[in-house]
């Protein structure tokens, strides 16, 4: 089944304490195409400007990604410049161009409006509720958003929850948006608006799936080098939604696979600028690191040993 | 097998967003001890002042808790006054009186020498050698340390470690310990220098056991409410070499299991002030929450399901 991914295709200059890139390829709907198309198909929906270097979306096409939907507009293209310190934990912004990007209104081709699977990438929730005017009835619909318009579009944000089906947003957010400290009471507070599911990434501290009284939680992959966290977000999204597009299986058991396949393809993003390492992988490169995590968290308790005398801790005892 | 317990018994006064506690008992033992007797027999050594409401600790005797290491010297007890933020994330500390506990020069008992699994409190780590020169080898040492020794007695620290096999500390404590801002460095720092095994406690993100090449991380419980973080990491301790010695199994998938029920004991203290959730709980109840734990993290992955074709995300493509 394909994705259709409406985001933001921008240029990022980036530094990290382990280098420094320029110019390279940026924004949500790029880095989770770069994810979501080692998993099937996907359709692009973003606008650049006249000076986007479109050779840099070529290894996008070669693997599958429909450009088909990203407009190439009169002026500059998004820039975003960044800097991280040493705990990588936050970027310091040094300069936002939102270019032709300011006047983005996505026009989703006819071909792309019977997508099955839907991700509206961080944009004015006005226009991601209007991508949805535009589409046949998905199955699936996933929204992202971020502190920006969770400030200044409020009430534009709680209306687009009543029609999308999953959020995912990171753990200050969902703080920010509900109110909330505690991030279980502030899954409960966006359900009960709309999402029957809330994906709460926390960074290198994993991410956990709500979905009505069930919460599954994936760690995040315990590398030894963080290289960039750039797009890390949107290439988690990439793995989930591709996962879940790929085997059109919306069951509970199936939706905790894709966090650990969004975990997974977060993990590669981290270990190189830009979509340079998601990218390039291969589907082996993917499931060995699908195994990795499992092995991360995998434990028998007595109870499953001794799945007859009722009880581990009893069992240990006597 | 028994657990010996060596480290502080303190009367904490506490105030949350939640409510306030006068004089409760505290301390790194005790807390430890109220998690661990669940498991199975535990000998405390500590001090006390005079002062001290010896009827206070008639619930850890009642569940096993071998008192006949606890000394009342003259003098005040331990006290420790703190106040915690609505965030919960760390302690102010309001006051220290560190009493009798200021001249605590730990004498085991000659019953209690042939312990063959040892929890050394977050005490001097001068006195948490000078224990284990005092009991015979024991099958398993473990310690605990915090931010103020790693900074006034590090190289007394590092000797430590040659003599331990295992340590806990929190992931501050270990990026200050080792200067190494990435976790899984940092362990490989401590494992160089004795331990065979580090446990990383990273609080409301959960914990990492490494052993070697293996790595293992089991998530905080998610709770709804966390009403006071007192204790947590004793309590952890508790659950984790209780249920090693109740079970008597170094193997790494028995070490897995102690850390969930380490993590298990930890997210019960949590839910009250002091010992009072932990000293009363019940082994189905301790039971009913590994289940959860384990539901937590429970994922199947494709290749489980096929298991002959070779790959998860291959085989979802085709």
């Amino acid at each position: 089944m394909s994705v259709l991914v409406v985001g933001s295709v921008a240029l990022d200059s980036v530094e990290t304490p382990f280098g420094k890139a320029e110019e390279v390829l940026g924004g949500s709907a790029t880095m989770f195409a770069s994810s979501a198309c080692h998993f099937g198909p996907v359709q692009l929906v973003g606008v650049v400007g006249s000076d986007y270097p479109m050779a840099k979306l070529e290894p996008l096409r070669a693997r599958g990604v429909d450009l088909a939907g990203l407009e190439q507009a009169e002026g500059e293209s998004f820039r975003w410049r960044a800097r991280y310190r040493h705990d990588l934990n936050s970027a310091e912004t040094l300069e936002t161009r939102l270019g032709v990007f300011s006047h983005f209104r996505p026009q989703i081709p006819e071909a792309f409006r019977n997508a099955p699977y839907v991700f509206l990438g961080n944009i004015d929730p006005r226009l991601q509720r209007d991508v949805l005017r535009q589409v046949a009835r998905p199955k699936l619909v996933a929204c992202d958003t971020m502190n920006f318009w969770i400030e200044s579009r409020r009430a534009d944000l709680l209306d687009l929850l009543g029609h999308v089906d999953l959020i995912t947003l990171n753990d200050a957010e969902a703080r920010q948006l509900t109110e909330e400290a505690n991030l279980v009471k502030a899954a409960r507070w966006i359900m009960a608006r709309g999402p029957k599911h809330v994906v709460i990434k926390k960074g290198e501290h994993g991410a956990f799936l709500f979905s009505g009284e069930s919460i599954f939680f994936a760690p995040a992959y315990p590398l030894e080098s963080i290289f960039d966290p750039t797009g890390a977000g949107d290439s988690f999204a990439g793995g989930f939604i591709g996962w879940l597009a790929a085997t059109d299986d919306l069951s509970e058991a199936n939706m905790r696979r894709a966090v650990v396949y969004g975990s997974a393809m977060g993990s590669f993003a981290v270990e190189a600028f830009s979509n340079e390492r998601t990218i390039a992988l291969t589907l082996p490169e993917i499931d060995r690191r699908v195994a990795e995590f499992r092995q991360l968290v995998a434990f028998e308790t007595v109870l499953d040993a001794v799945p007859t005398n009722g009880g581990g801790a009893v069992g240990a005892r006597t």
